[in-house]
């Protein structure tokens, strides 16, 4: 394809990008066909010779739209959001058509720089704790998601308790990760990864009143375990879980950690987002005794997927544990030890350039551009939650700090699960559902930019009429 | 930003990138500053009220395009080629902004089918064996890169070698990974993560004559270790290394494993490619033996990073070792079971629509565009040998079946390093370096679609002039 057929091509796409949002609102949310139904209108293969790009464009409409969950939908409240806004597109667009390998600083000087001054960009907006900044020992870095976040924390804390051993001979089973019973399962997940398996993470119960973790069990699970002989590794708190948007309580757990020596990754993977806005810089307190943390401007930042902002306070310990010198990888910058070579903070080796599009999203919306965003996510799930308590059929299930609001019908598990999927084959409207204290919940989670009190009021009229018959 | 306002800014980007391919030939392949140039120049954070597209645009010119490695440039002959095409930034581009999330089927049911599909296309391109298709018990998945590729085959294996035990109880450190001395980097990367340690990796010797794993030397290995008391669990071959592209002997390697039980993974992460073509399929010989093989086509299959392809042939092995089902990602497509739920073959949880690059690629080049390509690129590197073969000054350091060449001047380790090094300066070119049987030697890639006989001549005539200077 030649640029000049890619001009002409590329102003279709946007074009058509331009009118899928538009028209955005009037699409089913989701789609009702039953699996396969894409698989057996595709043919078997590529044509010998070619398409044109329209001939796709065309398929696009006729045979993926229409078989998509929409996560763009205003009326997308499902699991967490995962937004993405033009200024992103458009900064993921300039990355694809520089197709620039970020792995090592010599591999794209400029992609690695911006993506530092990014993290520490973020950084200042949040008001995170001075240690995550690269002007220290610190540092931060893109990683696609918070489970790679969580992973690549987890190797640095094994590298640590191994007393510089785990690199060469491996890890010790007797390794513990700790985390509350609302630990994301990326928790779990990793531990499994990196070899500790899902013995080895202690799921520390919770509060029943706020859904946290309760500091006192944490220090019960981590007395036991020592007296066992078993060697307590890393802590993993969080802010916002994934069931209800529950906020450790780190100061205690941050204390605890330090006590023991153990390290401390903080997974505010939905949640961070809300520190642009100072009055909700509340349920950062503690976050100076972390060694890592992580949160996901892809979920409620206005960043398309994959852009994890993950931060630790010393990143020797994150590259030892994760670098690998080849001769092919050899060269001068790197071993003046002058740069950034991000390959080693991650898993992968390659690396897009990423910080291009949280560069383009943080100069169209600018500070308080972000702030609005988030606060209007605020607002619109209040005013959800201010229905839900002022109807008597229902009720709250737990508290709603952030944009997510848990709710369900008085009534049992089947009730909630049936009003659950009748709303959502009504097509305007997309929730999930999780359990709180063992019951089924329904989940509300506003974040998309084009969502508005219309759309969350049409939510609960669907929910309020649908439980009235 | 509205529709329309993208609408008009995404000309602007298309335009930025129609230009700046139509100018790349023209650039200087790599920056000459120093490291913190950019850094330097960078505002301390963003604005308080966001700034126009265009003013981003403009830095993106002074600031940023500057200091790249310019991976697209004809002149780009390093490491292994990342090359983008425009039918991939389109694929991209729309993939953004849908802002799917493909992570269950239900998240997204197009995403996951069109992702099955495109895996069994390039498998039936690739004329791949039968038990990787989606239509038995095996099927394909996009990772990031090779390097999650390799580590989810060796999570699977040692899933496997666990007899169910590792899932819950942790990793046994008797397990052993085995590979070549020119196996990559990736492979004691995924031995570390998975918590082995780069002591549970044997590098098995390579034949001089090939670079390729020698397979009497992996049968020793193997034998060793179990007299000790160890596990072999995985071997790791290379069909490509990424030293001097071997091909290490599947057939041998595969009865080996066979014989004793042992997970087969193939890294083919650069010349996968090449099986597009029917004459270059004896690199893929023996692959009827792999649990599971991998390709990039962000390396050579015109598919911008990242997009790596990854066969299994018993995916139920991988969900197995990857799966845990929170309350929140419970649905009923996942739960009758006819759906793949791609989130259990990957590390991370969310995932991109990358299908969709694919699609557009496969499309628009048609299976004879893509041989083309491929072709393209070893016959200049066949032509690039002959001129090295022809000068008595150089010597070619070993075979070159694909677009790689691996050559020397004749003479010491400095005086090859410094060869590099001038012919670098000169901004027109960019090669990078290896050792071969321990000696320094110089790398030329092709791989750029835009690179053509005279970009291919021009390396050749800075470098002879260079050496005669």
């Amino acid at each position: 394809m030649t640029p000049e057929e890619f001009r002409r091509a590329g102003y279709a796409v946007v074009d058509w990008i331009a009118d899928y949002w538009t028209t955005l609102g009037q699409r089913p949310v989701t789609s009702a066909e039953p699996p396969g139904a894409l698989a057996a209108e595709l043919p078997d293969g590529p044509t010998a010779h070619g398409e044109p790009v329209d001939a796709v464009l065309a398929d696009l409409d006729r045979l993926v739209a229409p078989r998509l969950t929409h996560w763009q939908h205003p009326g997308f409240f499902g699991y967490f959001p995962a937004n993405t806004s033009g200024p992103s597109v458009l900064g993921d667009l300039v990355s694809s058509g520089l197709g620039v390998q970020g792995m090592l600083w010599a591999t794209g000087p400029a992609c690695t720089e911006l993506e530092t001054a990014m993290l520490d960009w973020l950084a200042d907006l949040m008001d995170l704790p001075e240690r995550f900044r690269s002007t220290g020992a610190g540092g931060g870095v893109i990683q696609d998601s918070a489970s790679s976040a969580t992973l690549v924390a987890t190797l640095a804390a094994l590298h640590r308790a191994g007393d510089g051993r785990w690199r060469a001979a491996g890890v010790d089973r007797r390794y513990r990760a700790y985390t509350s019973t609302h630990g994301h399962s990326s928790i779990e997940k990793a531990a499994r990864i990196a070899g500790l398996g899902g013995d080895g993470v202690r799921q520390v119960e919770v509060d029943p009143a706020t859904q946290a973790l309760r500091p006192e069990a944490l220090r019960a699970a981590i007395e036991a375990d020592r007296a066992a002989g078993d060697v307590p590794a890393i802590v993993v708190a969080t802010i916002g879980t994934t069931s209800t948007t529950a906020v450790d309580p780190l100061p205690e757990i941050g204390r605890i950690c330090a006590e023991y020596g153990i390290w401390l990754h903080v997974d505010a993977a939905y949640a961070g987002s809300a520190a642009v806005c100072p009055e909700l810089r509340w349920s950062h307190a503690g976050l100076e005794y972390a060694d890592s943390y992580c949160f996901d401007p892809h979920k409620w930042l206005l960043t398309g997927f994959d852009c994890d902002a993950f931060w630790v306070a010393d990143s020797g310990e994150l590259i030892e544990a994760l670098t690998v010198l080849p001769e092919y990888l050899r060269n001068t910058a790197t071993e003046s030890g002058a740069v950034i070579d991000y390959r080693d903070w991650q898993v992968p080796l390659g690396r897009r350039f990423r910080a291009l599009k949280l560069w383009f999203v943080l100069r169209w919306y600018g500070v308080e551009g972000l702030r609005a965003h988030i606060r209007s996510g605020v607002a619109l799930a209040a005013r959800f939650a201010d229905r839900v308590r002022a109807d008597d059929r229902f009720e709250l299930a737990a508290p709603h700090p952030f944009s997510l609001v848990c709710f369900r019908l008085l009534g049992d598990d089947a009730a909630n699960a049936e009003l659950l999927a009748r709303v959502n084959a009504t097509g305007r409207v997309h929730l999930t559902h999780t359990r709180v204290d063992g019951r089924y919940t329904l989940r509300l989670a506003v974040g998309s930019p084009h969502t508005t009190a219309a759309h969350v009021d049409e939510a609960w009229d669907l929910l309020a009429g649908t439980a009235a018959r």
